[in-house]
């Protein structure tokens, strides 16, 4: 199985940026231990972060021809304003959920509004780089068709 | 640990309310499944689901003289419109994550805003009946203050 | 056939209560009067009243093992506050019919929306306490499938 | 007792025009049955439909010198644009019931407002062509004064 | 010069439609005084009222054929709703003066703003009938291009 | 195959009104030349102009009767504020193109919103006199069900 | 009779202020014209000219203890922003009429809306110089107690 | 003369709660000082907290027959939300006076917007415990009919 | 102890203006009352009303440079309106009361928003010209630091 | 004669996409198409697609000095956030033809606001792959200044 | 070369007034800089403050006839309230420079909107007292008509 | 010291693109001043011109490990769109001054709302090519901790 890790705007600058708000851990270590988990699901982890929006939109729109099977992403500050992430992931119609660091309910107003989300099938938001983590094993969960819960 | 779990309106009928948005899994089966979780962590689950939203407003008022030490809170409809169960998550001080079945961004404009979430650590929407398991191992990593990723 | 009526908040002090909005009869008489139409239609009547909305989520949610048919129901102030209402009446998926003393739509703005409305088969206002007789006319009526007109 | 009925915009069309939403009933098979009712509650339909804004205008203004005791109204696509008609009724200031076939707080957003029911004393909304007999049935009990409720 | 005087929806009920609020003046009336100013200006009146907006609208695309020079117009509830009377004044480009009988401002919130107005040279409104009076003279003045004051 | 070409309000004066906006050519030249096309096209054009909302309501109401196939409709300021004629296209449900001769995005604010474009295929505007050629074509070519492109 | 003529701010300007939009009369000639059509009417004028706020509360404050019987006033800008200057005129219960000598309703969207005017009988703008003629001319006779039309 | 006092939602945690902005005396200390001020003024304090929305509609709708003469209510959190305890203050008619601990104007945007002072007499705020002693003199003054200025 | 009491816009005219809404006690009247209050309370008071926004800025500005220990003030109009008095109070960083004589959330919906409020230590408001009294013995307990509870 | 054909984000997906949307033409069949449409109308079309809102952007800054006569371009998502590509197409001042393949007037509110519209002298939407036939032959009559009808 | 400095509403406090915010320079010390800045660039500087709006009308309505040549302002609060101000700078078209000590955008919602700057030339905001230093240059900069850029 | 210069989308038209809004100079012939300017005071420039969000958002990130100390940055038509470049911005935390060449509140409504510039110190606008230069001086001063005024 695997999945898709993307990670938008400035995401690059994890650790250093804003730590009150993002936290202390760089964006390779989150992706190192996402790796791990990924191994233990038995899953592979394509990992992508681009400033791009553009970069962003080519990626999922090639994520079929690539054999992914699901995506986790944190669309950062494109979350709130790309109609065309929206519309790619609309189009590539791939199961993905969306993550956020901080809780973007506790923020700014604007922030509070997702043009994304509604494109995903869920949302982890507030648990710092353990978003990630609860995200990608919900995922797997979810393409197992082996929901936790029998 | 003591994780208070708490379901609000209607979520007494789950599993017969519209089961292609909440799913088929019954409110005892998701708790039975919870509680081998909370086992499976050290924790002890304290389990409450009331259509009264004075009774949750009381429940989280009383919360730490029972030794609560996080909520896992599915508010339902009062996420909504509860500007009373905000007072009282922002009075208790507890850590909170909040909960929902399906993705509030992917359904009526007015789902997409919550009342309470801001009082909250984070939020987890949309994995059906798994939005509770992940939920709960999201809070009980935090109150170890040994989150998943070193 | 069953039919529950159902009266929501400050409905108790009807024939006291500005009876220049809300007209002179009291409330054990509207429902005595209904009670001899339901008996008329050949159906009976569950009669209820609560200022507490979640005493109405909790009748709305065990209606359909109590073997009830169909709902009038004057939701009161929760027409315009209650998305737990809403949500029962979804959940619940029986024939309703919501009822209003007065014309909603010429008194203050805020009064003209109603949450609750778009869950049920449709309203009655303006007319007094005659609105629930109708109201139960209606209802009776299409649940006998056998609508008025041919 | 003369009662006026002005039905709006397209209901010509009525049993043709999305009956999943409007019914399959047409105009005239409505209009006859209401003549019935008429005949039983010992008055007498003034039938009329107009897709014209002005004519219903012209006729609401001269209802009164018509001898017209009270108006049973479907203003239709009118009752969201049209002051002139809420002008005109206040203008004859003669008991009018709102009477729409669908639920209307259930559709477009924008049809959930009413500019004309704050000139009417009730609205009967969702049964189809029975909201028709309704609204007859309570306009004629209020004009005689003696209201079903004793 | 030939003055055309255009009295919109309800109108032709003045005297009757809610004297308190437009005055006892029969129309009639209000148009045979007008004459009488219209002589004493050397210009002739051309009446006409209807509660058809489409009607408002052919007469006013005709008015430069029928030698008008400029226009009276009181649009009644059209102010507020009809764009086509707004297009059709901007179509024919003849100076116009809006009248109305009560002072727009000081009723319902929606009556406060004039779709028709910024296509008019001004407005004269609060004065009972006499706004017409005033109406007519100013349009007359602005036609002699010899302003009152100079 | 009959095209029904409806026009509304103000078009009977174009050629003459604000041509910086709305082009030099005349109604009467402009249908003569599509009739042209549609000669070309194989098909019948029925051509219609009103001001009047009703007149254009009654005319699609009765288009299936009289064996419309589709229509080219230019609603002109009615585009803005009529749910009627909206409601009139969903009700014949014939394939329908909104014709603009002016940029509607490029003008007031409120000329952006067409309430009749979601009941139609598609929309041609800004092209002066041509969006009727083009849009006649669009149609035409739309019920052949032979797009242009294979 | 005292009429109080009441200009606000920046009308000190007039002749020299954007002669485009206000024209080329200077106040000092309106007012002495004004005076001319005031003594014709049998009445007083008091002039009065400010760019303060305060003073014009102040002087509408004292309005009747003056003598003063009615006011003709051009709030000028503090019409869109002064709530004060409203209560004022509510205060003294004078008759009084907003002058304006611009069409407000075809400017900027602000200026439309005018806080002052429900507080008057009636409005007259977009008229130049001439507002003030008619607008005196039009308390008067509303003074008189003999409107213009009998 | 007999004194009802309502404490809303989450104010059992006085004291406890947000002490930077409720303060720190206990809603019991707060009491039982109230009830000294009470005696001082001649008159009985009944004392009645609840987080239950409709436990207040019902001891507000049954204050009369328990010969209550006034009201001083501290809505909390239900301010902003309940118009059924909006309706049931204006159902009973009882003077009341609406009583914040913090200065409500100072907080979030929706905590300035109060639905239930309008049917109270007034409001006191921002004194912390204090404002329930204000609004106790200020409310026992106006039941006095004898205000403390003559 | 010195106490600044600042009225705003048109409280001059009190006893005159608008009894109905602002009571019979004219200013001077409440002035000398209070003046008895602050007395037993053993301040003084500084009394000061005007109906200039910048009188109200410039005395605000000099008060601490006075000696004034805290602000009693009712804004009148001004509430409504003015950034510049908020920044005042903002600047001088004095204890300040708002009062109001009338309820401001029962009157035009404008009234109920306070641009001063935010920069206030609390709100008075409802009471007639008590509304004074309570504010200002409010404002003298804060000063002393001795609250009326303990 | 050049022609820049202008496809913005997602449309490479074309054909595969959400095809009961945007129909089942892949992007290189509807180029090829238009290839040949342009050859017809002796112009010679420059093809060019990109997901990056910055290529686009550079290539429009650009199309000057190409030699560029004149724009079809499909903004996709762009269209409702990017007011760059608004900027760029005023920056150059060529003739610009806004494409949509369905019609962006039905469906969600967001889509029927044209940040780019404004910029371009039309829209031709809803159409599918042949949005852009008539688009293509729309554009290049209007550059031969020799429009269909004369 | 004339200068004309106005500082608004409680800019006379600067150096006291929140210097978090506006910084510890006094008005006068800004001022005597100012003036030698003033001399290098070999112009004269008007230097005025006040807290009447009213005052600043009057200065700025009088600019011209004192030989004013450009205007450095900051409008404190009345930027974000002051039609009059805005109409006075209309009126006097003399080139004006807005400045805000504190970056508006940074601060509450209302702050970044400003009445007053659509009559500007420019705006400098953010850099303290330094803001005066860097419009004074650009305003004398574009009044040589000799731009720093050749 | 080192000043990054950023200019976003559609600047390198500058001298081409709309010169009436824009000015006539050329990008790079603003650089080459500015390099001017920078040696004056001592310091290096790195020169940036990108239509790519993504670009621009790379550089900010990058910023502090190239070792610049100050960023003057016009970021255009993001100003009003681009979250993500203000979140790089607060991510790097340096100093950062946004220029506009137009008076951006003088324009489109959408251009007075600056999305980034809360993320900077201050902001210059409305004196083309200039505004760079005084933004640039404004920095530097602000980065020598020695303001302008002492």
């Amino acid at each position: 199985m695997k999945i898709l890790l993307i990670n938008g705007p400035n995401l690059q600058l994890l650790g250093v940026r804003e730590p009150g708000i993002y936290g202390a851990d760089t964006l390779p270590a989150i992706v190192a231990h996402l790796r791990e988990t990924a191994a233990e699901l038995g899953c592979e982890l394509i990992d992508f972060q681009s400033n791009h929006e553009g970069d962003i939109i080519d990626l999922i729109g090639s994520a079929k021809e690539k054999g992914v099977d699901g995506i986790v992403m944190n669309p950062a500050a494109y979350t709130h304003t790309s109609v065309a992430i929206r519309d790619a992931l609309a189009a590539v119609a791939l199961p993905a959920v969306e993550v956020h660091l901080s809780n973007i309910h506790a923020r700014e107003e604007f922030r509070s509004h997702s043009l994304t989300a509604p494109k995903c099938i869920g949302v982890v938001a507030g648990f710092g780089a353990d978003s990630y983590e609860w995200a990608l094993r919900a995922l797997v969960a979810h393409l197992n068709r082996k929901p936790v819960l029998v």
